[in-house]
């Protein structure tokens, strides 16, 4: 095996030139013979009964297909956890632009007019947008309590310990805001029925097996009369994770009736008013602190909002819960979380998981410490965080040689962090509109599933050599922008031991590629990477021990070798399959075990200038350290870092989901802003040494940058102001009103 | 007859609510039954043979409806002033995005795609852009020597002024460039046909008997079976004055072809690429003047480019020509004006249709005059205005009692001229990178067709009462956003003495309204208005004579009235038809005589700072004074000024048309820039009493502001930088070249 030819080096993006020269097709590129288009007609309502839909004139509504949950050809459900999502609202709505009805044309500008021309005849309910209210149950809107889901982790005595003499005890409570993916391409599908060869949808699209799995639910067909393709993918961040299965069963359905090919095409504004966001959340944190700045106990009481339906909420709460307590020795820890149901649209899966929002309260609480400490921030966690042998608050034990320290070392030495500090005092000391700042936050994230997840996934990822020597990889994971085909192409190429221009990358497609799991949780390059590492030796080890080719057998011998094995057996393949490292248990009853394979760790610096007179927050500056593992392609694995902390960084200052009455009004690039190149400032990545020398592949690092922006950031804004803010987006509408009450 | 109950007063406008709740409905809002989308195959090259035209596969072919020249009912020519231009390239196309083919598809993304995939081989021809070596007959494109339409004008002896002792002759060449009308709502026509009933289009049209006539030379049918109806119209500048026969002739014929409706919207990029533009010009102006200031002679030798067909060009050069020597009294003068075939796209119909070219060089010029003789631009000026009596230089006698020092008078002081020009003076010779001046600019405009254009019109306006005493107003004039449905209201009221809430405007339609003419060179409330005002106040008359109503009866009196005059006729309607104001009589062949029934004439001053630094001019404030008879609606007089004044800076200086072999690289609102309400100045319109005291209705004012901006702006660009700018648009990339030059 050609170890090293090119993991560890920056290959240049395999689909690149195809994105610039605009040779991608997307799905909205794609045209199939006697395609119509499809709409979707929603609630304007939060909740309400439907009392009737009738069609005004207007169209020629006999060219127009129309669908209603009554020509669903299996159950009305969007399969996920939990089954309480319909396809369709039938005779209720739970959530503002909830789909109730389905209408398809040719013209796509027909179909958009006649949606105008449905008229729902609603008859509102109560509905609750409060946390707080949802929790006290003012208005029940799921179950009997609207709790989705509740976890509890308990270790040492948190009550004995807040109450020991000489400790510092401090609470505070810190909300974050929704954050909507906006990635470049909303979602997107085309889908035909056809009643011998079954249902086959293509789209844009993060977990092809979920889509599978959720129209097989729908159409109760043999799992071969469901093909899930994946069209080139503009962006997922999260939204293509759980959404794309709801369009892929209109447009389906739709098809279906049609009996025509269907396109379903969201635009801007309806990608952003119905698809999921980041849960918003409000955590409690409680802590107790020796006068040295020695942690003795936290109690942290995480909440996040649901919305209308349960999805995915449950996993991400349960992935915040985990990261809630930071890498940091807390000898007592109490953690209670939960879910909570309210008639928002529904909150999804977006980068990060749950844990941004626990991540920045801890944070953000740990700076508020330090200051009524007197102690510097950055030197409060130095003293507090994980060393090897060391327990998380869910007890895993860390058996990693990590060393936080030099992560901490390096992000101060590289943001000049003792020397700005005290500078930046002094220099606001002096007055003047234009104040400075900088803040730090450390974090960690864990990457792939939660052991038990993998276990359960079981992905398999299947090589097969050509006669000519090509190595064919076939995963079911996606090439969203986050670069799996070159890592993939990186990986299989060493494995192979073959030139990186002979491995093919096969496009997801359910018929063609085995399930290797979703495209989500920095799963990709560690978990799955290993699999096409393994599946792709594996196809040189045949040929060695079939005698055909030397070890060190170069390309052409390769290609000879595979010749002739495919001429004695027909074919050359290998398959891979996950098996989880030995030792790791998680037990999900509990909430207790080794929660992660791996984690990567993180400090981040921000620096900011805050204009006091406009309440603008500027980040100048941003360092980005992390360990993580083997880093595979450096160029990309920056840029993965660079786009990350621009979202977090979006998701402090300049990122609102404005809603009123439950409905989202500020849907559009222009009035829900997300930071431009303009706004960014430079950041400086640097991946620190491996832990582990003889790491193979990168830790996850899709989620890591997510988490540590936003609390650097508002550190930063405190530094600058002398405030304490405890919630984000902090656009400067939040920030005036906390600089006229400080500074009057 | 109620005189002045709305004539005179600012009438809200009446179609303003419906535009801005969105109600009306423009051609791309409009969906009939079975409808399919065109589009049109366009040549990217200049001049060429076609060789070949294939089809790539891509897009399901037979599903798309194709016409060629082959397919087209009649003549293959646009029906203008000459048959030159074809309504498809047949065998060989003369310029860039000249169309070729037309597809049609129900899925406008289909047609699109088809579009790409239309391969065509082409031969390239030599072409010729440059208007020096068009004229020099380099390459012949047109004709055998590019040579479009020739005037002359020549009064008195200009050769022997320019040789008199004493004189101060100045020569200067003067350019300005193409402009594109960037009207809000892109060009397009929804067309049906049926052998039995015919065609009718809807569209966005300035000028529905020019299309009507259009169909009808390329159908060849009956005239009752051609039916143009306008649609909601976003704005034209002339732009939808010519151009929308050929879409609607294209759409028309796909719709004959699929035998379905077809609609035809041009997106942005093929509107700017493909339709008409203003001419460019270059106009060398040489005269004699004596030491105080007084005008001896002017020898103009004026220059358009009409692009690779005829189309309008004779009459935008015609309007040029009597427009180029200016409101002055010149003892001898000599024009030569020429309009040269180049293979641009072809020019056309833009707003001041070739006065705003030949007075930007001419004002422009006496600008530089007054400069080398010392003397006061505006004084310059006073001293050689037309009075009363006074021949123009096509030898029409001025018989209204113009004083157009008032005119001058007013915009002298509104602007504080004299002091402002002094105080920039001093303050610009004290250094510095902000310069600022001001500028002037005086001319005329006449309004109408030239006195044979109205003739040959013969226009006709109808109205007709309805038994509940409502007044329709039937005419082909269109509302463009000018105003007209509502300026026709408060004629119509005022005519037939009613209020204008029981006027209605109906919308062209050849089948309802009689050819009224087009909706073109400021005519509309002049001439069409003066019909609508006699054939409302006939309505009364006929009641009257009738002896059912008394001279003064009331709204409800009319109504009564109306009914039992239609109980006993079956109808009760009037027309009025044009004839042409006693002893106005122009030459065509002479070019000479009473070219307009009536002038406006008006004063412009512009303030400007230009930035030494980075050559940007900013018009910092800009004074629009004008004598335009008896204004109807004041306010939206003064928004049709304002708005021609934000044009015309465009030109000055921002707009810039960037060609490459004939194509235009800037078809885009964000690479063609036309300025937005950030960059354009207070604009302080005043509009002087009317000079003949008993004058009925405005003379026509949509022209005018095109005039005086661009001569203004660069007087005062001048003025702030001691340069002697002579071309437009005068980007800070142009003017950079002339301030280093001049400032080293």
């Amino acid at each position: 095996m050609n170890d090293g030819a090119y993991v560890g080096r920056s290959a240049i993006r395999r689909e690149g030139s195809d994105k610039v020269t605009g040779k991608l097709a997307y799905v909205d590129d794609l045209i199939l013979p006697g395609m119509i288009h499809g709409v979707t007609v929603r609630s304007p309502i939060a909740r309400a009964k439907i009392k009737s839909i009738t069609f005004a004139p207007g169209v020629p509504w006999a060219e127009i297909t129309v669908v209603g949950p009554k020509d669903l050809p299996g159950p009305n459900v969007v399969k996920l956890i939990d089954v309480d999502q319909p396809l369709l609202a039938d005779g209720e709505v739970r959530h503002c632009d909830e789909p109730i009805l389905l209408l398809a044309h040719p013209d796509r500008a027909v179909a958009e007019r006649a949606r105008e021309l449905v008229k729902l005849e609603l008859e509102p309910l109560p509905a609750v947008f409060d946390l707080d209210a949802a929790i006290r149950g003012d208005v029940v809107v799921w179950g009997t309590d609207n709790l989705f889901r509740e976890y509890r982790v308990n270790h040492g005595d948190v009550d004995a310990a807040m109450r020991e003499p000489g400790v510092m005890v401090l609470e505070g409570t810190y909300d974050t805001g929704a954050q909507e993916q906006m990635y470049i391409e909303p979602q997107g599908m085309i889908a035909e029925y056809d009643a011998a060869t079954g249902v086959t949808v293509r789209g844009s699209l993060q977990c092809p097996y979920y889509v599978h799995a959720a129209l097989l639910a729908l159409f109760e067909l043999p799992p071969e009369k469901i093909r899930v393709i994946q069209a080139a993918t503009g962006g997922g961040f999260g939204g293509k994770e759980e959404y794309p299965s709801i369009i892929a069963a209109h447009a389906a359905v739709l098809a279906r009736k049609a009996g025509r090919p269907v396109k379903m095409i969201y635009d801007r504004i309806e990608d952003v008013m119905a698809t999921t966001k980041r849960h918003p959340s409000r955590t409690t944190v409680r802590t107790a602190f020796t006068a040295d700045g020695t942690m003795l106990a936290a109690d942290i009481d995480f909440i996040i909002d649901g919305g209308a339906y349960l999805t995915l909420s449950p996993v991400v709460l349960s992935r915040g819960t985990i990261h809630a307590a930071g890498p940091y020795r807390w000898p007592s820890i109490r953690i209670r979380s939960r879910a909570i149901a309210t008639s928002h649209p529904p909150h999804g899966a977006f980068r990060g998981f749950g844990a941004p929002q626990s991540v920045f309260a801890l944070e953000r609480h740990l700076d508020r410490v330090a200051t009524r400490l007197h102690i510097d921030p950055a030197e409060l966690r130095r003293k507090n965080l994980l060393r090897q042998g060391d327990r998380t608050s869910v007890g895993q034990v860390i058996t990693e040689p990590i060393d936080l320290d030099l992560v901490l070392d390096r992000a101060l030495a590289m943001s000049d962090w003792t020397a700005k500090r005290a500078r930046f005092d002094t220099e606001n000391a002096n007055g003047g509109p234009l104040r400075r700042g900088i803040g730090l936050s450390f974090f960690y994230h864990g990457a792939g599933f939660t052991g038990s997840g993998e276990v359960y996934l079981a992905s398999v990822a299947r090589t097969e050599a050509t006669r000519d020597g090509r190595v064919r990889v076939l995963t079911a994971n996606c090439e969203i922008g986050q670069g799996t085909t070159t890592v993939f192409s990186q990986i299989a190429a060493d494995g192979a031991g073959v030139p990186i221009d002979r491995i093919d990358i096969v496009a997801p497609d359910t018929a063609l590629v085995p399930n290797s799991g979703p495209t989500v949780a920095s799963r990709t390059t560690m978990v799955v990477g290993q699999l096409v590492r393994d599946a792709a030796a594996m196809l040189r080890s045949k040929l060695v021990l079939a005698e055909l080719l030397a070890e060190d057998g170069d390309a052409d011998a390769f290609a000879r070798a595979a010749a002739t094995y495919i001429d004695r057996h027909g074919e050359l393949t290998a398959v891979a399959r996950y098996s989880p490292p030995e030792g790791i248990a998680w037990d999900d009853k509990k909430f207790e075990g080794d929660a992660y394979a791996a984690y990567a760790w993180a400090a981040y610096i921000a620096e900011v200038t805050v204009d006091l007179r406009t309440a603008e927050v500027r980040v100048d500056d941003f360092v980005a350290v992390q360990e993580a593992g083997r880093i595979v392609n450096p160029t990309m694995a920056m840029g993965q870092i660079e786009g990350g902390v621009a979202q977090g960084i979006g998701w402090a200052i300049y990122e609102r989901v404005v809603w009123k009455d439950g409905r989202v009004k500020n849907p559009q690039m222009t009035n829900y802003i997300i930071p431009t190149a303009v706004d960014t400032p430079p950041i400086r990545v640097e991946f620190v040494p491996p832990f582990l020398a003889e790491a193979a592949l990168s830790k996850g690092i899709g989620e890591l940058p997510m988490d540590g922006p936003a609390p650097a950031v508002l550190a930063a804004v405190a530094h600058a102001t002398g405030t304490e803010p405890l919630e984000i987006p902090m656009l400067p509408e939040q920030l005036m009103t906390i600089l006229e009450a400080h500074h009057g």
